[in-house]
């Protein structure tokens, strides 16, 4: 990944974004008020106003392309070098410093610039949450605190983090050639996703305050992980880690845009995610891969295959998603909704296994299992129940959603998988539309269907604490009387009828699947862009040579050595600018 | 495993008795009364209604096997076929439809109708427990529920489904060609299995009412398996999925029939379920190996070994069983029971590693360790604790007994498991024998001596909390007294002695080995049936090429090629019927 | 590990040594008042004879190996035949038994006298705490109990738990050779670990009363194994389980004097341990290897590499420790710690993630990651949190320490290791000096300008709960006050400053450190003496040959040959007397 063949113009793009997302942070922090009414308008501005600057970057970054400012690009290495021979006592040291500078890659610079500005962000606005926070003494004993209880979160907290970290990290192990780079990148990816999704998060949730830390803003950040991660899945092999890193970044912004449209604008049920983070992760991840490797052809290349031992590894994840799953689901459920979540899951984790074995089985020639059917659509249950885990779906219901989206899942790998690549040119490493897509759109169904069928029949005067739009206004003399219930999580809503709740499940499944596709696609054109953001060499696709430094076999020969994709072209390798023009 | 050389027998017997069991299902859900007169009968009856209808089953069985009805087999087919030809528009298809459904195998028609059985069954008469059922929301406001706190026990719970699903899986990837059905085939008995113990243990305990379902249900569910999982060991290799998913729909009736006669007729303490769990577990599978690979001799197959990274990938499972193995025999326990049961499990099963290795080095030629020993025998702690975890054991009773479990489930691997072998033929692939069944022997012994010496002495007035029978009848001037303490979980018993509670332990253990052994042998005679049962063929034994497609090596070579057993003549691939006659 | 070529002297030693420890155990429990005054001294003393006890052992060992008592060693082997015959009841056998003694390795001996030992200290000294044992049924009735909530702690501890036996196990797994033994040595040392620890720390703490067990003790017993794994770490691959064996033994009793000289006498804050655990473990280690194996030239063994696999077997046990580290640093805290503690270092650990990958790009000559530094510099954020977890370090803090500790580690591993072994000889098979020792000391310095900073500001009155030597002295006016605040684990204090509390923290960082290198060093001479600790061969060094049962590959062949090191002439394998002389 050397900075040779690449110029500053990503950079310039990247810095001014996030100086930008800093503007706006400080302009929110500054005059937003409590004030709902105030509220409002601000969040719509603050959406606004990350969407023009997301859109501005990307038309930036195309115009420069076209510039390619070579100086700047000389300018900026001169600085990095005068500024390291300021720490250079030994002037006899300076040359080899200065080569030193010259094979710093982008990826170095990058992420030592977002690190950097995490830091800065945290430094000026990121807090413990009131009932940690030692200088708040006074304020938490006298007037109570809204602190989340630590204790009745922390064992889901951390069965999603082992889900993120473990569960998506080694079922991504599949490629065997790409083992370093699948759970290694995932725990890069995770360890920044976290830190931008506590930024982003925070601004967009903090109402004139300092950003505050609890165990419910760290899940949520994990969430976020399970996004981004969704949509590395589907380019996996394809891209360097520092596209990987950028993608990251943009999809944190767009991921928390669509999630404050749904939840809060919309308001729509979505416990486990299902819409906002599987669906919007799958097709961002589709539109991203097909505009990011839109050069390359990627169809059967040599090394995109599986070891008998890769995928053992795989299974390692799987099994640790398909355990936690309940937890994921039900995290952050109410008393009574965390139980149906995790029984819910439970049964549409087991009601997919099977249907994924049986379809596995008999649409196979010889009648014989294939492990990437086994490893992926054992849990499109846990997708599919997503959006409705807390509902009353009933046990049946649970595992009938299970066995169609394990059912779905396996002929999708089976069926629709290769006709994508070959129709549209869509290639999807790990299948993250049988996984996730289309069971998280089945979710999406099945909660318009409990929307519209919502009523205090299933849910006696629960119904207003499950769905909180749908709790009449304050003042109304039946929210009155619901107060008198002392129903524990209820607030006054906007006295919403079902069937309203039913289209607002509906408009917002459209908006995320037009907000990612597009986003994603955008992401993808951005990053493209030759040797800026350093993109795989089509020779070294799905392997970890071109990133690590791979340990010697025995002989002292290296052992996965990449034989090169007989269908490439060498013209194919850098996309020629000509290329690039939007035509 | 296409259906040719096989007949309608088996789906015979195995649709008419779920159908029976739905019977007795609906029976028991109209006629069944909380008069505990009345249930106890009732009990009696259900008990052996299903074990009338279990061994009717087999008989059937047996008699269709002698008469072949070939012309039933194509009935059956045609069916088949016609029925996908309403669903096939395009005429033209309808002959490649119907090649397809002459390649259908048993697996996928079994695992359709059971699944679509157990979907039935769930929208029949499960449903959430009171409090999570929103339709219920005016009894459990008015009339409080019972419906145990979710958040108390389920960290317990993943761990325990963890063991199950991970444990358990991982485990079994020992065998170095079998890894993919390893932990494959151990998730599909695990989403099965824990469908059919809801609905059968929801049988058992239902009281004229629905099955109701709550964390507690899950965490018996996942017991379940692992009396399944275990019996998978003993067979690992040698059976193939659907020989595997009829066991279990068949070991899972036997299991809450013996469950129930323990805990519920006889009131055993077995908190960690070494009796109910292990033992049964065990001698079931080694019964069940016993008969059904009796034609095949698996002595010495080149297939059965394990290799270097296969047996890494096995202490995967090791590992993870045994970290959280106090989870499993802690869950169900009350306030001061889980906390002995952790204390004494923790130290149980580091008195069982020093155990093994000791053994391990001791015993060898080189005084070298044998992985095997260490994979297994250090866990044999956990089990050997498992009926008396809660117990007043004392910590140092606990090391005691987890080093003589490490010692006997070691020199089992060294002596015992290759004497049965060569003298009954009993080949036991995972030698769940010396992890399973000697330990849940040992721990069914202690627990005897233990009952003896139950006293107040040793629990206070506890005593009658921790020994449920040992309470005083109702009413009685004891019970009065013991009330007034307010003990939480005290329910009046019948008065029974030390003695009789420790006769109790013994009859259990009896009654489980020899329904183990009978029900085992049974299900393993009846699944040996020529192709029907889709037994293995001996030349693929321990291997996964008949059930997955592999991924092929680099060389485009399939790397696990099998080499065919140099033992096996080649009539012993198909059991003739001449040889199944009841000689 | 035969015992051809040794003598009794270790065992002497060793035996001796725990009958001496058993003696001051004993002299402990009678003489030991709980008069703070008498407390206090007997503390002292108690330090006082251990240490002495221990190098006394050292000295005798040293005295004994020139006197080889030839004779010695030939009475224990007729004592263990005659024993041995006494069970023999066929006299004919007699012969076959006395040949096995011949070869029962010292491994075995050492073993089953440490396991028969430590059941006889626990039969006479352990027991369950008050709430769980039901003799003090009517003590617990009467007069409450202070046995901790076992609920609120046992998911943090399981956690733990999976930290020490899966993520340390599975971590050290990198060596391409030697898999079965990290990850089955770290499980038998865990289990021996527990035990002892129990023990010692036991003894530490009895305050003239029996050692009563619950869930605090056993996770501060899984932390005294997370110090002896450390040490492992050091000396991966150049011990035999042997010398793993008794060095655990005997750094069980220096952590413990050590854990008590800083938290109990100097009263340092350390909740996650970075000091007493980390920073011990990494140099005890580190002095060990030096002295352990001074005699063997371990750079550049043809064994001691990691293959693909090995690799991504070691990022299990990454991914593993990076996922529960919040727990193993909060574990202990108390109410508003515990929050801080997780948030910290959740923060933490992804700075260290983002560091590692960071630099481990930008010093690669091809801008590519190395393995090495993934698997453990991403940790070394966990570490250096540790000693400040609960402290107001804020999260921009732990971002930066956590990035700190990230860079600092991987840069060790590129510049700092190579350096030690080739100048001083210093040789360090996992690393554990970037990982454990530097980021240690970080967090350790981090503390001293924490607690030097301490005041009300940062804390409100909660500073006494967190400093509770900084808490007043019981009846001062300022203790009076703070009791009616009702701050829930307040006690009294000694009224310490900032300073005296930073000046105490910096005390203990140098005792830890001398007491750790000193005994550290002492240990390794000691168990480095010829073939009485049965070192390994040179020639097999980093390999499972000499300790393991290897499976065969499938021509039959053994696949893990050794290569014999190149480097090694012949007399290095046994080291003669001559030069173990003290000159």
């Amino acid at each position: 990944m050397p900075v040779n063949n690449s110029d500053t113009v990503a950079l310039n793009v990247f810095v001014q974004m996030y100086f930008c997302s800093q503007n706006i942070c400080v302009w929110v922090i500054i005059f937003d008020k409590s004030n709902s009414h105030v509220t409002k308008l601000t969040f719509l501005y603050r959406m606004f106003a990350l969407s023009i600057n997301y859109y501005n970057c990307f038309l930036q970054c195309i115009i420069l392309l076209h510039m390619r400012y070579e100086d700047e690009r000389e300018i900026l290495y001169q600085r990095i070098r005068e500024y390291l021979l300021l720490f250079a006592h030994d002037k006899r040291r300076a040359p080899e410093l200065m080569i030193m500078t010259g094979r710093i890659g982008w990826f170095a610079i990058y992420t030592a610039l977002l690190q950097a500005m995490l830091i800065l962000v945290f430094m000026g606005f990121v807090k413990y949450d009131t009932f940690y926070d030692g200088t708040q003494w006074n304020v938490t004993r006298h007037h109570g605190h809204e602190t989340p209880d630590l204790r009745s979160y922390y064992p889901m907290f951390q069965d999603i983090h082992v889900m993120i970290v473990i569960g998506f990290g080694f079922l991504m192990t599949f490629l065997k050639k790409y083992g370093f780079s699948a759970v290694g990148l995932n725990l890069l990816l995770t360890a920044i996703t976290i830190q931008l999704a506590i930024m982003v998060d925070g601004i967009a949730r903090a109402r004139g305050k300092a950003i505050t830390l609890n165990i419910v803003n760290i899940i949520n950040a994990d969430f976020c992980c399970g996004t981004i991660l969704i949509s590395f899945g589907a380019v996996l092999g394809k891209t360097s880690p520092t596209q990987m890193l950028l993608m990251a970044t943009l999809e944190v912004i767009v991921y928390t845009i669509n999630l404050y449209l749904c939840i809060e604008v919309l308001g729509i049920t979505d416990l486990g995610g299902s819409i906002v983070i599987h669906t919007f992760g799958a097709y961002f991840g589709l539109a991203f891969s097909r505009t990011v490797s839109r050069k390359v052809n990627v169809i059967e290349h040599p090394n995109e295959g599986s070891s008998y031992v890769s995928d053992i590894f795989s299974m390692i994840g799987t099994v640790f998603l398909w355990v936690y799953w309940p937890s994921f689901n039900g995290a952050l459920g109410n008393d009574k909704g965390i139980g149906r979540a995790i029984i819910n899951t439970y049964l549409g984790l087991a009601g997919a296994v099977v249907a994924a074995f049986l379809t596995s089985a008999w649409v196979s020639r010889k009648n014989q299992f294939t492990m990437v059917h086994i490893q992926n659509a054992t849990l499109a249950g846990g997708v599919a129940i997503g959006s409705v885990a807390d509902l009353m779906i009933q046990p049946w219901g649970a595992l009938c959603i299970g066995c169609t989206a394990g059912l779905v899942a396996t002929l999708g790998y089976i069926y629709l998988q290769p006709w994508l690549v070959k129709k549209i040119g869509l290639h999807d490493s790990c299948g993250v539309h049988n996984l996730h897509g289309m069971p998280g759109l089945i979710s999406g169904v099945v909660s318009i269907g409990m929307s519209l069928f919502a009523s205090e029949t299933f849910y006696g005067k629960d119904l207003y604490v499950q769905f909180p739009h749908m709790s009449p206004p304050l003042n109304s003399s039946l929210y009155l009387e619901l107060k008198g219930l002392d129903l524990e999580p209820l607030e006054p809503g906007s006295g919403r009828t079902a069937s309203q709740q039913a289209l607002c499940q509906a408009v917002a499944i459209f908006a995320t699947l037009v907000i990612a596709i597009l986003s994603g696609a955008l992401t993808g054109l951005f990053l493209s862009c030759g040797g800026r953001c350093e993109p795989v060499d089509p020779r070294h696709l799905f392997s970890d040579i071109p990133f690590w430094e791979l340990p010697e076999d025995e002989d002292g020969v290296l052992k996965h050595k990449d034989e090169p994709g007989k269908l490439f072209s060498i013209q194919a390798t850098v996309p020629s600018i000509g290329a690039m023009k939007l035509n």
